[in-house]
């Protein structure tokens, strides 16, 4: 199944925008609406940790299976911790924007990423919904400028278009995600949003969504921390001619697989454009006991600082694997694991192999590399996306606030 | 009680000596001997991490209750991930010191430090015995050069005496530590040797080191990675003076004090000389519902690079402490969640509180910040020792094997 270019206008009846409303002190756009010109099924996860910002929990709560409208997410303030007008600070947003387009304000789920603990500057942000409002357009460029307003300290757009068949009609899958530091698994992990013009109910865009995001999105690691601001919502609105996806059919498979195209293309763009990276690791465990043992394996990997900057400093050291692979928590026989670097193998039943080092540093010298772990303890296997830890991480965050 | 300068020599009747043999490249001391010479009862803890390097393995198949007269240990290479002949060359490496001084095999203890996966140079190290024990020596000079040839990345010396009256007598206990990257919690996490001239049965020293390690040496966290050569073991010789350590007496009592203080100086001189530290950082946790939920706390938060990298920014992103906290999986109300840095509180509630930047920089710019995280659901505390991480972090670990 093929990325296509595109923004996330692309499905039929979806409207975006992005502006500079001053939220981001270098000017920066900050303020991306996302709206259905009809109603529209909408499922979400969200992050896992205790602690949420104020945005997120309001779209947690209004989330409760009613139609939606769209989506209004502000960069540069997390609108997080400052205690109760951030929560209402979150109903005036998404207020404002229902009466400009003609809603009620539960139609509009809320987003916000930046720093904690700054009340939002509702006079900026009510003036970029003004803005916004006013040059909502289903063109390609605005979806660009929609991406571009989420963006932090992300270096790239992330954005992709899948198309399927489906009845003899066409569906159109979009999305957008920003995320480049305080990544993990097992919370959402960034900010994405997927719209479709696809007629399907919440229950299975809901089920769908969540199977989807736990292959994907929940398998990208930058640094191991994960925000409070974490969400993946997809908005479907069913402006295709194609029949509704019914739960069981065909089609319903087609179209998780092109949601599952979709969601890896950007979490690999998130890996890729991890703060300071260099280079897409891909990591890879084959032959684990169980599903939970080859997670652990590729969590503790991607998670290493040891092999990061191994791979930032090119250097086979596959020792820092075994032993991240040691102390992940999984079970497993380190007698029985093989190790390649691409398709080099460096070690082999946890040992020592002697390889070609000139090999290893063609390998190593890549942009993307994979790092394969092959166990004989059982036929589970798993997949985490990382980049390579640098110099850069270290300048990007040790002043971030200020 | 006091930290005394000295060396591992410190006690009655130890001797030790450190020599460089040639498994290091850049020619600095690399083989250690610490030695008592009587019989001493050793107690020892060791890394938890499923792979383990073979000397390791051969020192926990010898720690069975049975005397001991000492310790090799050897930097430069972990031996381990090297098959069969791993254990063998552990083997021979004890024998040879055996043979010099006069002892069954099995009452040498091994250990080694380095690069994973490859094999000894068994004729450096076998030479290497044949100079060190020559020299062996009781002065606090030989102790020192024992310290310095277990260091691998290490900057500064980790060493320390403290004197205790029991019956009249004095019982001196003395360490020395390596430890400086791959260092995290619940594994032995470091090399480390102490030694004591106090008489005490093997039972009661190995619950006291379990105790006090889980206190100390598993509370220091440099970047979350663990080695599979960690091992902390303690030789009690019984040289000194002072009647037998009897358990649930006041001497027991002061004894695990002091060995409290030894292993708590040790530990934060690995934190503060972790892979390029700038600052040393002690997080506090008061008011936890259960001492689970206090450790996970620390736990994230030593670990969380975003902290990290903000402490070596002097940055007073105070979010990002709770952010980690929000993610360690500890049960906490945030809104009870109260964030001291130094005495200066930035975080109240859980919610932002306007603080004087001037006075946080104040805070910042010390060698030493305490992170004290308040929380209203219990009476449980934890405390963990990490450090800043910066860019030479990722240069020291871009390239340690080539």
């Amino acid at each position: 199944m093929e990325i296509l270019k595109g923004s996330i206008t692309a499905p039929e009846g979806f409207l975006a925008e992005g502006v500079a409303c001053g939220l981001k002190k270098n000017g920066q756009p900050d303020l991306t609406l996302v709206i259905s010109d009809t109603d529209a099924t909408v499922a979400g996860v969200f992050t896992t940790n205790k602690v949420k910002g104020h945005s997120l929990v309001r779209s947690m709560e209004k989330l409760n299976g009613t139609p939606k409208r769209g989506i209004i997410i502000n960069s540069g303030n997390a609108n997080a911790c400052v205690g109760d007008e951030g929560l209402s600070d979150a109903d005036t947003m998404a207020a404002a924007v229902a009466h400009a387009i003609g809603c009620h304000p539960d139609a509009i789920l809320t987003g916000s990423t930046g720093v904690i603990g700054k009340r939002l500057d509702m006079n900026a942000v009510l003036s970029g919904v003004t803005q916004a409002t006013r040059l909502l357009d289903t063109s390609e460029e605005a979806g660009h400028r929609a991406e571009k307003a989420i963006m932090t300290t992300d270096l790239i757009a992330k954005e992709g278009v899948v198309r399927i068949q489906a009845g003899g009609q066409t569906i159109t899958l979009a999305g957008m995600a920003k995320g480049s530091g305080m990544i993990h698994p097992n919370m959402a992990t960034m900010i994405g949003v997927m719209t479709t013009d696809a007629r399907i109910a919440q229950p299975l865009l809901q089920q769908m969504l969540r199977d989807v995001t736990g292959r994907t999105f929940n398998r990208v690691s930058v640094d191991g921390d994960t925000s409070v601001c974490d969400m993946v919502v997809i908005m479907a609105n069913g402006r295709s001619q194609a029949p509704e996806i019914q739960p069981g059919t065909p089609e319903a498979t087609l179209f998780q697989e092109a949601m599952t195209t979709l969601a890896t293309h950007l979490s690999r763009l998130i890996a890729r454009d991890g703060e300071g990276a260099t280079k897409l690791i891909d990591i890879v465990v084959n032959g684990a006991a169980t599903p939970e043992d080859a997670y652990k394996i590729v969590l503790a990997v991607g998670r290493s600082p040891l092999v990061k900057t191994a791979m930032f400093g090119e250097d086979a050291n596959w020792g820092r694997i075994l032993t991240a692979a040691g102390y992940s928590g999984a079970d497993f026989d380190p007698a029985g694991c093989d190790i390649y670097l691409g398709s080099l193998k460096v070690c082999a039943h946890g040992n020592a192999l002697l390889f070609d080092e000139s090999e290893a540093k063609k390998v190593l010298k890549k942009d993307e590399i994979q790092i394969r772990i092959e166990l004989q303890d059982g036929g589970f296997s798993d997949r985490l996306w990382t980049c390579d830890f640098s110099y850069d991480y270290v300048k990007i965050n040790g002043s971030y606030r200020t």
